[in-house]
């Protein structure tokens, strides 16, 4: 069994060798998906499905406490309808899927699938909204979408992906912005907090909006090898949708205005971003609060009398405490199991055999760094579970440290652009640093010889210098470059 | 404000006079669902995703509870996957939305939106499934399917809808069936307990399974205007996907055996038969465990001191005993709050004025009956709140018995083809118990000379003769005929 157990964890590429095929190993063997005959269409199994389920069940918590309500609309966009606002049908149509027939008839006018929903939301608005007692509405919903990428990759890039996307309609710009940046804070809390991720907040280019937007915000994260990974979004349209929907309502003051409009999104992407920011050589490395399983029991001689009494014992008590738990007492060895659950990313394991019984204790294993622990078993078990619960903080918050570390190591403030490119040809790929003048030629110059684009213009300013890192023009702001995923 | 009240009322129509319209008025004036401007496709607004929310949890804890794992198939089906079971294909080709190019790009093979998933299961269990110790596996997933109907209705029958859809696979034919039938117990139970919709539990006929299907077991509901409602179907595939989709696995003998597969699913159609069994010509009734608001607090007189205050105490309390409550103190009348909330179908209201505060009392009204119960209000609010559970248990037991006492007074055992067409034309549509010789001709002619259809063979069969209803030889089983939704 001893054999298996370096079978397995051979099995998966270093990560220092090769990352992409480090990544690929790591939602095989962790087994979050499987790949379909469709290009870009995964499945995804059962454990992946678990995370995004956790996912799901903490972000439509936090979206209900702040107002919002939860909806469906179809997933087909006429293409007279997707062609209503300019700027959106450029940017979508070239990636859309075309249904042209239902059945064995011809459309009339072609439906895509929805690659994003502004199109179908604003038709809605336009039935709904009539006075400024109807407004605001704040809406979200979970479903999928199609995007008909060229290059794809489990969860990063797939031709259809999960998400949520909210869309809101508000009476002023002003309550809108607000809006756009409440969601733009929750994604980054949920991020931080939950997914022990640290995220870098601000707004996008104008080169890189989404389209039809007047101001897109964002999240953006540093992966382990120092590409950057946008893991949310926040747009704020103004009336624009609005105009080109014709939604009107009428105001207080009985005149007829035009709504302004956001939405914001964030993706199954955000289960690539986990394993790229806190996975290792031993396999996945999951946050507590979405792990699908938190803690795994494994009973050392468990054919020893008492041994799985007192597993299942544990399980109980710590089941009754909210935690998900799990006993292996499969007949597999212990070195196999603990291979399975490293590279599964359960955050703590509890080992428990014949020796920790006769002392009252029971080991402790923290995935992230493998630091053992005992921890002594009283008559009510109580502290045990307290512990056990202080051993996943221990984890939450020991992840987020790395991750912050590895992002404070890779991030590189460069007065010119020959140091940018010595900062990554020295230190390897990362966050760049640097002030802008406001120009899209010179953020497509830092790009073309530096390798680097734009990630965001990030709330918290620097004053790096008082020239663009570029052109040497003054500078407006301090941007975030890097390579993204 | 009671001219808003009538006027609201009085603007749906009265479900004797036009029980397809009383039904549409319903689905737009409860604020379930709009229309969209792609036909059969519809916004499932907030109030009536919710109930597909309360739905969806409740059904989920229930098949996680039997064992079973939450996964997400791609919506995109080539065309040369579906064709692989000749049966499946010939049923569902003529109804599916054909994708033929993504972005520019002319697509060689076809993709269809699934219409259901079980050719993507079988390609997936392919992949994974190898020997016995993969077996079984007991899937579920929660998505939308696409289907091009000719005739749309809200819920009913639409293009889109929303559904969950269960798949098993397991080494033998027995455990396949225990599995179809254990899900369709799990259905009933749901539909009984939390819907208060009673339903017949029974098997199709040939003519009536599934496109692939060995054997295809339903639960078949009544509504108010003596239709039936096909709630949930549960399929018995035997090997016959296993076959034509090469999965074969090593037995624990060491040979290569095909598995046993099943599916099973219940769709938003349910949200219907919620309609159509509970409402009446005031709105919508919805069974308490699926309301989206349980109990909504009316104050009385709001404006004088202390009704609000003692309004916001009762919320509270409701609050923490985990019922879904909320207060209205809109500027609208309490006669339009009344009617309002009435035709949002929510189960419970308690009123609260001055004079009640003096009381120490408030008055409860349970929606189906529009019973009054005063209510005394002691200092913990634990009798109060005791009380107000009881109401919705009344709310629940009431409309199953309405719902019951329907389908009993509509249920007509017929002995002859004559009997049949007598028992329709005098007490309306409902179900028909008749035996029959199991032959597709005399089915076919029951249902060309009556207008029912076979709608299932049931479980608990009753010998009514000897002899088919209809070609007077020898009777294999009794069946309930009915015309359908």
């Amino acid at each position: 069994m001893a054999k298996d157990n370096k079978k397995m964890v051979a099995a998966i590429t270093s990560m220092d060798e090769d990352f992409a095929q480090w990544y690929t190993d790591i939602v095989k063997k962790a087994e979050l998906i499987e790949y379909t005959s469709v290009k870009g269409c995964m499945v995804i199994r059962p454990y992946g499905y678990a995370i995004w389920e956790n996912i799901q069940r903490i972000l439509d918590g936090m979206f209900k406490e702040t107002g919002h309500e939860t909806v469906c609309m179809p997933m087909f966009i006429p293409e007279s309808l997707l062609q209503k606002e300019k700027d959106h049908v450029e940017g979508f149509a070239p990636v859309v899927a075309w249904v042209t027939h239902g059945g064995s008839e011809k459309l009339e006018d072609r439906l895509c699938v929805r690659p994003t929903s502004e199109t179908l939301f604003c038709e809605h608005y336009s039935n709904i909204i009539h006075s400024y007692r109807d407004l605001p509405k704040l809406y979200n919903q979970w479903v999928s979408v199609v995007r008909w990428e060229k290059t794809t990759r489990p969860f990063l890039r797939s031709r259809e992906f999960l998400w949520q996307e909210g869309h809101t309609i508000h009476e002023t710009a002003e309550e809108a912005v607000i809006e756009t940046e409440r969601m733009l804070n929750v994604y980054a809390e949920f991020c931080e907090k939950y997914l022990a991720m640290p995220v870098v907040k601000g707004m996008k280019t104008e080169s890189d909006k989404f389209a039809g937007a007047v101001s897109t915000y964002a999240i953006e994260a540093l992966m382990h090898d120092g590409k950057a990974l946008q893991a949310g979004t926040s747009h704020y349209f103004g009336d624009g949708f609005a105009k080109a929907f014709d939604i009107q309502y009428t105001s207080r003051e009985n005149k007829l205005e035009y709504p302004h409009q956001t939405s914001w999104g964030v993706t199954t992407r955000l289960i690539g971003a986990i394993i790229m920011t806190h996975g290792d050589n031993n396999g996945l490395v999951l946050p507590p609060a979405v792990a699908p399983v938190q803690v795994v029991i494994v009973p050392v001689q468990q054919h020893k009398e008492g041994v799985l009494d007192e597993a299942n014992k544990l399980y109980e008590k710590l089941k009754s405490c909210g935690i998900r738990v799990k006993v292996d007492d499969s007949d597999n060895s212990p070195g196999w199991k603990f291979a399975e659950y490293e590279m599964k990313g359960v955050p703590v394991r509890i080992e428990i055999g014949p020796k920790d019984i006769e002392n009252k204790q029971c080991v402790a294993v923290t995935r992230h760094n493998r630091e053992k622990l005992f921890i002594s078993l009283d008559e009510t078990l109580d502290s045990f579970a307290a512990a056990v619960s202080e051993r996943l903080e221990a984890v939450r918050d020991g992840i987020y440290q790395s991750a912050l570390e590895n992002r404070e190591k890779r991030t590189y403030a460069c007065k010119t652009m020959d140091e940018i490119v010595k900062a990554l040809a020295d230190n390897g790929d990362g966050f760049v640093k640097a002030m802008w003048c406001g120009e899209e030629a010179c953020e497509d110059k830092v790009k073309e010889e530096t390798g680097v684009g734009s990630r965001c213009i990030p709330f918290d300013q620097e004053q790096l210098s008082d020239v663009c890192v570029c052109c040497g023009k003054p500078a407006k702001k301090m941007v975030y470059w890097g390579k993204a995923y």
